[in-house]
């Protein structure tokens, strides 16, 4: 679903970068990786950072020019800190990953990394559509290239998953046991009331809030079946010790037999 | 402004990922950086990746245990793969930071990074209130803990910037009396434990899933001081009635006399 878009690497100076970047693109579901004049590349640094991403190290193209790893691209996105003389369309990359994800199928997008230590050259940046900043802290803005991949290429994917994704707050578990439903935990609660009076922790002539307020804790949780269950079953328990039948109190109770 | 989160690293093996954590933190605006057992810190490797973040690196707390790291915590989160075979509230890294970033002044929050081959056990995933999944490809979902981390805090700093209040998913109560932290309801679990023991509900030698079952109830609902201290009074007169000490048990019981 990202096969239109390509993550350009301009001028690399260390191959781990390189690796990472692969490793942070196969994370997040891309895989055209364009190297513009890597200084070493093949490395095995790079494919030790890889971690396994090793394919799109293999399939990754090496070109000598900008022009060579853009030329058949619509749209051209360089990354940037801000403040460069000439002031461009800037965004950040959530707004990036808006624009550039539905293109799949209709447009090729390039989104081009520039040198660790100096990012890209105004003449690079010029040939770019938009720019593209990490909203990073003033004083200490310079990500990590692979770091700076991985933002860049997480927006992506939230983009692709998001239209996938309903929008409504949680509510309740997300996993597969079915909810209680109202009359189960009503049982529940009347359980717990009698339980809570047995072991004399709730006086039934002055019971304060304390209901209520286990009623709120536990309707906050939200509980499944299974959770449910559990807790009468250890309700059910806690009336045999009252009641003095667990195996280790029954010797010599009179009163229990 | 984001100074209520702490990053936790748990058990970090290459002491490079630690650098690159701390630069990927200063960027993003974050500084409490707290390392349980790491394999080498300090480390040149750490020094260097964090090209410049070494404010960050110095001021890191070494610990040796978890409950160190989180203990005065009252939101603990922890990052995982999917599939864990019992379900936890998992959110991504964007409702995390919707639900955390609000919390600066109120609540403290850690979040916990797992090691680099294993990530973390499911008795570390079972102390948090919520699991955070980065949404990455299935079949090559392994992150970089430090690619992590940078999406985590980008994601923390782009809901510092961006006013997210208003369409936050709750999280906490909403009410004045403050949440228990990390220590409080470990405290409860362990005592909860005990007495599900006792009443013979809890078998030693065959645990299965029951306190994780119990504990994710309770986390989900993110009890707060007063709740806490009433659950804990449950169990101390459940632990009176299983010791046959209740008013109504006392006459004629040879045993508890």
């Amino acid at each position: 679903m990202l096969d239109h878009i390509r993550i350009v690497l301009v001028n690399t100076t260390h191959p781990g970068n390189i690796g990472a970047v692969a490793r942070a693109m196969k994370n997040m579901g891309l895989a055209d990786l364009c190297l513009v004049e890597p200084k070493h590349f093949p490395d095995e640094a790079a494919t030790a950072r890889a971690s396994g991403a090793t394919d799109i190290l293999d399939a990754a193209r090496v070109v000598g020019t900008l022009e060579e790893a853009v030329g058949d691209c619509q749209l051209v996105v360089g990354t940037s800190a801000r403040g460069r003389h000439i002031p461009w369309p800037v965004i950040d990359p959530r707004e990036l990953a808006a624009i550039a994800a539905p293109l799949s199928g209709q447009s090729r997008v390039a989104i081009l990394f520039g040198r660790e230590d100096r990012g890209l050259t105004n003449e690079e940046l010029h040939a770019c559509h938009l720019h593209v900043h990490i909203p990073s802290v003033e004083g200490f803005s310079s990500l990590n290239i692979a770091a700076a991949v991985q933002v860049v290429c997480y927006e992506l994917r939230m983009a692709v998953l998001q239209d996938v994704r309903a929008e409504r707050p949680q509510w309740g578990t997300d996993w597969d046991i079915e909810l209680a439903d109202h009359v189960e935990l009503e049982r529940l609660f009347e359980h717990l009331e009698r339980t809570l009076v047995d072991i004399e922790f709730l006086d039934p002539n002055n019971p304060r809030q304390l209901m209520p307020r286990l009623r709120r804790l536990l309707l906050r949780a939200v509980p499944d079946k299974v959770e449910v269950n559990v807790l009468r079953g250890i309700l059910k328990m806690v009336d045999r010790a009252v009641a003095g039948e667990l195996r280790g109190q029954r010797v010599g109770r009179s009163k229990a037999d």
